[in-house]
C-alpha cells in the first residue's frame, strides 16, 4: 500500500532537488464541451520529465551501495536515475534497449552515467541489468515496480492539489503504471484519475480488462516511454479499484498532441509527454459539460523536428 | 508619464484575455556567481510573447473606426494585434516588412488578418501602415510608442512582483522599449532594471548614451522582433532614468542561450525572447554574489530547428 503519508513524506524529502512545475490554464473555446482545462508542465521539471521524482525518493530512502546503482530504461527513467546520482555523489550505470532514442542517450553520457545498450526492448534491458546487479552488488533502481518509486511519482498530485484545489479529472499517460499509481494513491477517488495509453501500448488497458497483470505486445511512437510489457505489481494494486477510464489513442494522435502543443502553446513535448493530452485534442476521452481538467504534460525530451 | 494606477487598470482591464505566465526557478550551481534565478515564462503567454498585454490594452481602451485596426510590425506585435482583433471581432490589416519569418506571417494569416508585405524594414513598414491608416480611418496601433500600450506591457512586472516579491534585478530585452518602459514605470526604482540588446541592434543603448532618441542600424538574427531603429518617445521618457544597466551580446551569444533554454529546460524560444537570458548565460552581465535576477523569457515565435 502507498499512503498519502508516504507521499506527504517523499515531497518533503525530495523538495531540494525538484522543481514545482507551473500549471497553464486553456482559453475557453479550445473544445467543443465546455469546461476549464489545465495543463500542468512535467515537461520543466529538471531532466525534462517527471521521473526524478520517483528516483530521488528511491534513493534518499535507502542505502546506497559502494558498487552504486543501476537502472534499466527506454530513458526517462534512467536520466533521472543518472541526475540523481550526479547530485548525490553516486555511480550509475544505465541498461538501456536498443530502441532507445539518440537524444535520451547522449543525456546520460552527459549526466556522467556509465551507458550500456542491451537488448531490444525494456524487458530486455532490465534482465541484463538484473544479472549485472546481482554481480556487482549495486543497488537496482526499478523504474516502476517499487513503492518509493511510485510514492515519489504521487508527489505530483500534491503539487497540482495546491494548484488546482477542485478539479475533477485528472488524465495521465501509463507506461509501467507507477506515474498513475503514485497520482491515484494521492486522490484516493476524490479525483476522476484517467488512464490514457497508446493503442500500440495498451498495458494498464489490457491488465483492467483481465483484472490481473498481462503481458502485451509493445510498439509505436511512445514506446520508448510508455512501452511496457506487463503493469507493474505495486501500481495495479492501486490502480485496479481507482482507475475511473482507460483510454487508447493512436500514434497519429499522439503526433497531432505534440504539434498542437507547440505551435499553439509553445509546449515541447515528447510522445510519451502528450498521449494523456491526445485524449482530449482527439476526443478520445468524453468530457462532461463543465467537467474541470487537468492533463499532466509529463516529458519533453524530444528532438523538437518531432514536433516541428 | 505611465503611471503605477494606469498599470493596474491594465491588468484588470486585460485580464480576461491574458494568461498569467509561469515562473520556475534554476538549480543552485547553474552560474559561478551564486545567486536565485528565475525566469518568467511569457513565451507561454497567448500568441506565444507578452505583446498581446500592450494590444488589448490599447485596444480596450479606445473606440474602434469601423474601418477597425492597422499594425505595422515585424512579427509578434502584428500577431498580438490580430490575436485581440479576432478576440474582439474587430477587422485588422497588418503591415509586415519583408524580414518578418515565414513562420509569423502565417500565425498572422491563421489568425484571419489582412497582412500586406511593405518594405524590407520596420520603419518602412511602419510608413506604409501610416499612409493606409490615413487614407481608410483605421486606429493604427503602434508597436510601442502609446502610453497604453507600455502600461499594457508593464502588467508582467505586477504578475512578476506577486511570484517573486523580493527581487533585485529583472533582465528584459528591449526593440522599441514598450516592453522594458511598461516594466521600470512599475518598478520604479525599487528593482534594478537590467537591459539587453544584441549589438546588431543597440538602440536604446545608443539612445542612453546620447540622452536622446537617435537613429541607429539594426539587423541580425534577432531583428525580426528587436531591430528597432530608434527607440520610442513615450518608454525612453520612463527608461532615461529608470534604466540601472545597458548590456549589449552577440548573435551567438542569443542562438547559445536559445539552445540551452531548450536542451536544459525543454523551453523554446525566438531569438528575441532568449536575449535577455544571453546576458546572464555569456556573462555579458556581470551579477553580484547573492543577487536575486529574474529574466523574462518573452517569444516562443521560433522554428524549432533554430533552437534544436
Ligand atoms: C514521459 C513519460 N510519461 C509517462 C511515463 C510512464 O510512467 P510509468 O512507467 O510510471 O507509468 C514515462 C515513463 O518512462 C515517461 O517517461
Ligand atoms: C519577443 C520579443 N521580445 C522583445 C520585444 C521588444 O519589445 P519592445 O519593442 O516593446 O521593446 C519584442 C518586440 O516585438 C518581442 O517580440
Amino acid at each position: 500500500m502507498i499512503t498519502k503519508d508516504d507521499i506527504r513524506v517523499a515531497a518533503q524529502r525530495i523538495a531540494p532537488y525538484i522543481r514545482t512545475t507551473p500549471v497553464i490554464q486553456l482559453e475557453a473555446g479550445w473544445f467543443d464541451v465546455p469546461g476549464d482545462t489545465f495543463l500542468k508542465l512535467e515537461s520543466l521539471q529538471v531532466t525534462g520529465s517527471f521521473k526524478p521524482r520517483g528516483a530521488f525518493n528511491r534513493l534518499l530512502s535507502e542505502p546506497i551501495p559502494p558498487a552504486g546503482i543501476i537502472a534499466a530504461s527506454g530513458g526517462n527513467h534512467g536520466i533521472a536515475v543518472a541526475y540523481a546520482a550526479q547530485k548525490l555523489g553516486v555511480r550509475a550505470e544505465i541498461y538501456v534497449p536498443s530502441l532507445a532514442t539518440a537524444l535520451k542517450r547522449k543525456m546520460l553520457t552527459d549526466l556522467g552515467a556509465q551507458v550500456v545498450v542491451a537488448g531490444n526492448t525494456y524487458v530486455e534491458a532490465l534482465a541484463a541489468s538484473e544479472a549485472r546487479a546481482a554481480e556487482s552488488g549495486a543497488l537496482n533502481v526499478h523504474a516502476f515496480d517499487n513503492a518509493a518509486t511510485v510514492a515519489g511519482q504521487g508527489t505530483i498530485a500534491i503539487e497540482l492539489d495546491a494548484q488546482l484545489p477542485d478539479i475533477d479529472t485528472v488524465l495521465v499517460s501509463v507506461g509501467g503504471g507507477g506515474f498513475i499509481g503514485g497520482i491515484a494513491a494521492w486522490f484516493s477517488g476524490r479525483v476522476k484519475v484517467v488512464a490514457v495509453e497508446p493503442k500500440n501500448c495498451p498495458t494498464l488497458n489490457r491488465a483492467l480488462q483481465a483484472r490481473v497483470p498481462v503481458d502485451v505486445e509493445t510498439g509505436g511512437i511512445a514506446a520508448d516511454s510508455l512501452g511496457c510489457r506487463r503493469i507493474g505489481k505495486v501500481p495495479f494494486s492501486v490502480l485496479l479499484p481507482a482507475v475511473s477510464d482507460s483510454v487508447l489513442v493512436s500514434d497519429e494522435q499522439i503526433r497531432d498532441a505534440q504539434r498542437v502543443l507547440w505551435e499553439k502553446l509553445r509546449i515541447g513535448s515528447e510522445p510519451g509527454g502528450a498521449t494523456a493530452f491526445a485524449a482530449l485534442v482527439s476526443g478520445a476521452y468524453v468530457r462532461s459539460p463543465g467537467e474541470k481538467i487537468a492533463v499532466v504534460i509529463c516529458g519533453g525530451n524530444a528532438d523538437p523536428a518531432s514536433f516541428a
